[in-house]
């Protein structure tokens, strides 16, 4: 019976799995690996191609190939626009604008994005639905120095995000994730109790130094952010 | 006075800022730039290619140069080890362990990690303190079937995660971020009360199609998780 490229993966990923071959360890080279299995080297190739494409062993040149440690250490999170995400859910979206004020820079926002005392910041407050029930609230806060068309921005029919990308470019951006304890205002809004755990991300976005926004998107009670890497 | 390619690029990011070249439009060529600006067409180039590398233009090679939108959609985590985390932030590292327990699979993990009815999992419940502060509850499922040796790990001196990434490569892995409630058990360890919302993160990691483990790491009340894009 022909020993196939599968026979080898599957024998190296169950040592590999049992601990006979630990992370870290390197490898015997395709040469031995091939006479032990009784195959083609260019057999034992494939099968070490595919576990270094997994990320399971790492191969270098000269150094041969190693069982991976902690093979992948980060994981990528996409950034969706609200109206997308739900979309992609096939739920159907429904905005509504809560509140828009022009009023001074309150002192916690002042220092969070650098701004002058006594400026005018624009606050946005809306809400994201999905198929009839609440998805996303958002409150957000635009710097008009940065961003002066603002001032002539109403969102009553859509929101603020879409609006932005629209209007201006961010050089980069800070994101926080977190849980908070619904307030009264915010459980009224989200349909939930005052004092549940909701899940947030607050973000700012900066045109080099100078700020352009920051808001703070707060999920239905039970909301899990999830990818894989 | 000379113009410099710092007041070529300070005057674009004006124009990009005010609205004057919005995200999309095609930006003038250098040589017209230059004969605008009175300077070099080196000097434009050389503001051009600063924007580029902040991510505020983009360049192609024959359809010019355009200011970009929304930049750039997708934040990356690490995912740190614990005692890491806490030593990165000068704070002194402290572990313990609660509970070591090994028992047949509950239903919902059956199902979470694809494991047969009846098979024994090793459930671990550990506390990470940083300066003598509650930091993060581990609450961990092991698979032995993947990784036998965990049968003899005690863990009562350091915590599973580290000895998983010595003993075991994975291949994927899938994260959740959420708020969760603190139960009475949860606001004990942490030091809160129960029903306060706190931080959490759930991971599962997979040896190909076979799960290495399910874990829920719970962070301490107000805990953010922040990263720069």
């Amino acid at each position: 019976m022909t020993v196939t490229f599968k026979d080898v993966k599957a024998d190296l990923l169950d040592q590999i799995a049992r601990g006979v071959m630990a992370p870290g360890t390197l490898m015997p080279n395709e040469m031995d690996l091939a006479e032990t299995y009784g195959c083609a080297r260019a057999t034992v190739n494939r099968a070490m191609r595919e576990l270094a494409d997994e990320g399971i062993v790492e191969r270098k040149r000269k150094a041969g190939t190693r069982v991976r440690k902690a093979p992948i250490r980060q994981a990528r999170f996409s950034i969706p626009i609200v109206r997308e995400e739900i979309e992609a859910q096939g739920a159907e979206y429904r905005y509504a604008l809560i509140d828009r004020t022009v009023a001074e820079v309150p002192d916690w926002l002042r220092g969070r994005l650098a701004l002058t005392p006594g400026q005018q910041v624009v606050r946005v407050v809306c809400m994201h639905w999905a198929d009839g029930m609440p998805y996303q609230h958002e409150e957000r806060w635009i710097n008009p120095e940065v961003v002066p068309s603002v001032l002539r921005a109403d969102f009553s029919a859509s929101g603020p995000n879409e609006w932005l990308l629209a209007e201006i470019p961010f050089s980069n951006a800070e994101i926080s994730f977190m849980a908070v304890e619904a307030t009264q205002d915010l459980a009224d809004h989200m349909g939930c109790f005052a004092g549940n755990a909701l899940f947030r991300t607050e973000r700012t976005t900066w045109l080099r130094e100078r700020a352009i926004t920051l808001v703070r998107l707060t999920y239905r009670r039970g909301h899990r952010m999830t990818t894989k890497y």
